[in-house]
């Protein structure tokens, strides 16, 4: 089975690595050579989604196509290419149109009666100062499309920030809001995440509820299993709602968890990095679960439905190697040949091969199976992240 | 890094599948595009080692080079590469040329007082009658090189079966041995394997003890970890071998166990299909140890010199899925759509993505990891494996 993914960074990297470990033939589909998933198959294309020829024989080539970012333009894909190509696309562009803009997003979660912070979708200047003015905590505006780590998402706790958020987003003196969702601030004790993946006969299997952390708006560790009592009310409305879209393939909720029960914070539909732990604490990792189900291949023998798929190791963490510096390919792999020895075999590293480190570019992780409890694979796991970058940042 | 590997099979696709996670560059030689391991890194160059200007050009263009099978013909090698780019290859073209020679792997074990069984070097008639009528319970000869998976093994318990290797191996009438060693036939209680890993300081690292069954003379299962009392010695005399050798690598001792103690059976100086269950049950794999050995990275920080790799399980297990017919590619592709959805999940499969099944031929093989006894791990894989093939059959 040829899978084709559009994209060529660190998640079409492990979905290439690990569905060759299943072997499916993995065909990337991006912009340069030295992308991360174009690296390790054979059956890489140059070209993005703008390139209608590029797109069209990609398409031809495999059995069922996937992508790596739910921010792909699905208007453009679409009009390149004919119905048969088109159906080949998992999750369809039907589910990532509503789920890629986060108006169409929380207007879904709450017709499904599933708890997210109120909003108001692209607000003119008066109706962002009356929903600022009307909440408790502050607000969060938020890019409708195309926001991730942080990026595109705005905290205005008072009113200077308001002023500053308006006025730099105003042409003309005229403040224009349409891009931008704003939501309620929420206050939570900590930020958890749980993913589903479905397959083409409605098979749900869920993975471990996890307990993560961001660091400058990106996530810093992941680690789990946790446990929480409003879970599996919340599984069972989720469920349901993507039974309804007929979703396909893998799809990570980031969750607050709240003096009022758990809220939905964002949906992914897509592979995700609060799922990386999977690649060595689950029976079988998202990337395989996501390219399975996306080939139309049954989850059914994993377990029953809507059941959770059991860790391997009693907890496990991650750490997200996030780039501290600009180094070049040549000075990056000297860097990287003194600190790999340091965690190999103490701790899983998955290292991406990005051409360049950056300040704030995710370059890798370090996954942790423990026997003790999470909080213990977790100190691990930071213990080794320290230990790279000691080595790593000479 | 960029690590060049000579071959191109499911030894090779492992080893560059997961080489990448660690960031290493994995780069291909071998005859055919559809080789297992030139589909998963976009470092594939055509060519045998027949191929001077082929292998020069691969060579030049890596850091480090190894190869997946050890009958590589280690004179051709070398006459056609520079000291500069001979002193890549790691094993030793030199540790290669003693062990790929079962006489010279024999001589080697004999000096350095590792139980073995007697033997005598290309016999001639008389001496091979002679040793056969010293014997016990049989003799077995061997292809002193180029043997594996019983390929070149002749088993010889009687006179007739005795009368029949020499009219095989007869020309005009004439017996003709040179080929082979013979050696006294062992009668075990059971066959079992471990491996270790030499960096470039001379520091060791072992795998677990593990037990192995095979059937039509190929690897069928792995369990493990058993134990042994005699272990200990055994592996400080490998150890001192290995030493006095400067061994570079990952290499694998295959054991007979007797009354009289543990024999060694072979040695092969490479990753090995005994070790397969590392990919899933130990703390870094056999391939990402070998790869950093043969790198020049150190492995001192993953334990004491000499001592075990503690796997991640309580025990483990391991299935080798061997062709029954012969399919090609499209209908492979079918079989194995069917009978993938049964296995993952409940085990690890590991599938070599092959152009063509074949009777006889490793296709794939699934991992067990287990809190409970190998015996139950084994008993789980062996239901994996029936389960696979009903399906796969059909």
């Amino acid at each position: 089975m040829k899978i084709g993914i559009l994209g060529g960074g660190q998640l079409a990297r492990m979905m290439a690595l690990r569905g060759a470990e299943l072997g499916l033939e993995i065909c990337i589909l991006s912009d340069n050579k030295n992308d991360p998933a174009a690296q390790v198959t054979q059956n890489w294309s140059a070209g993005s989604i703008d390139d209608t020829v590029a797109v069209q024989r990609f398409f031809s080539g495999v059995d069922a196509v996937t992508f790596e970012s739910e921010f792909i333009n699905t208007k453009k894909l679409e009009s390149k290419l004919n119905t048969t190509l088109i159906k080949k696309v998992q999750p369809t562009p039907e589910c990532i149109g509503i789920l890629q803009d986060r108006s169409t997003q929380k207007a879904l979660l709450f017709e499904n009666k599933i708890p997210t912070s109120p909003f108001i979708v692209s607000p003119d200047q008066f109706q962002i100062m009356d929903f600022f003015k009307a909440s408790k905590s502050g607000i969060v505006c938020k890019k409708r499309t195309n926001g991730y780590d942080g990026y595109g998402t705005f905290i205005i706790r008072n009113q200077q920030e308001l002023n500053t958020f308006i006025a730099n987003n105003s042409k003309t003196g005229q403040f224009d809001g349409r891009e931008y969702i704003a939501e309620n601030l929420v206050t939570f004790s900590r930020e958890l995440a749980v993913s589903a993946v479905r397959d083409i006969n409605g098979h749900i299997l869920w993975t471990p509820v996890v307990e993560w952390k961001a660091r400058d708006s990106k996530c810093w560790w992941v680690k789990g299993p946790v446990k929480h009592k409003n879970i599996d009310k919340l599984k069972r409305n989720l469920s349901s709602l993507l039974q309804k879209i007929n979703y396909i393939g893998f799809i990570s909720f980031e969750l607050f968890d709240t003096k009022k029960g758990l809220f939905i914070n964002e949906v992914a539909p897509r592979v995700h990095n609060s799922a990386h732990y999977s690649l060595n604490a689950l029976p079988i990792d998202q990337f395989q679960l996501h390219l399975m189900a996306i080939a139309g291949l049954s989850l059914k023998k994993m377990g029953p439905n809507n059941s959770t798929l059991n860790p391997i190791s009693k907890s496990f963490a991650m750490v997200n190697l996030v780039g501290k510096e600009i180094a070049e390919t040549s000075k990056l792999e000297v860097k990287l040949k003194r600190a790999l020895p340091l965690i190999s075999g103490a701790g899983f590293l998955h290292w991406y091969n990005k051409d360049t480190e950056k300040p704030g570019r995710k370059m890798g992780h370090i996954n942790v199976c423990s026997s003790e409890s999470a909080d213990k694979a977790l100190k691990k796991a930071l213990s080794l992240e320290k230990e790279f970058f000691n080595e790593f940042k000479k």
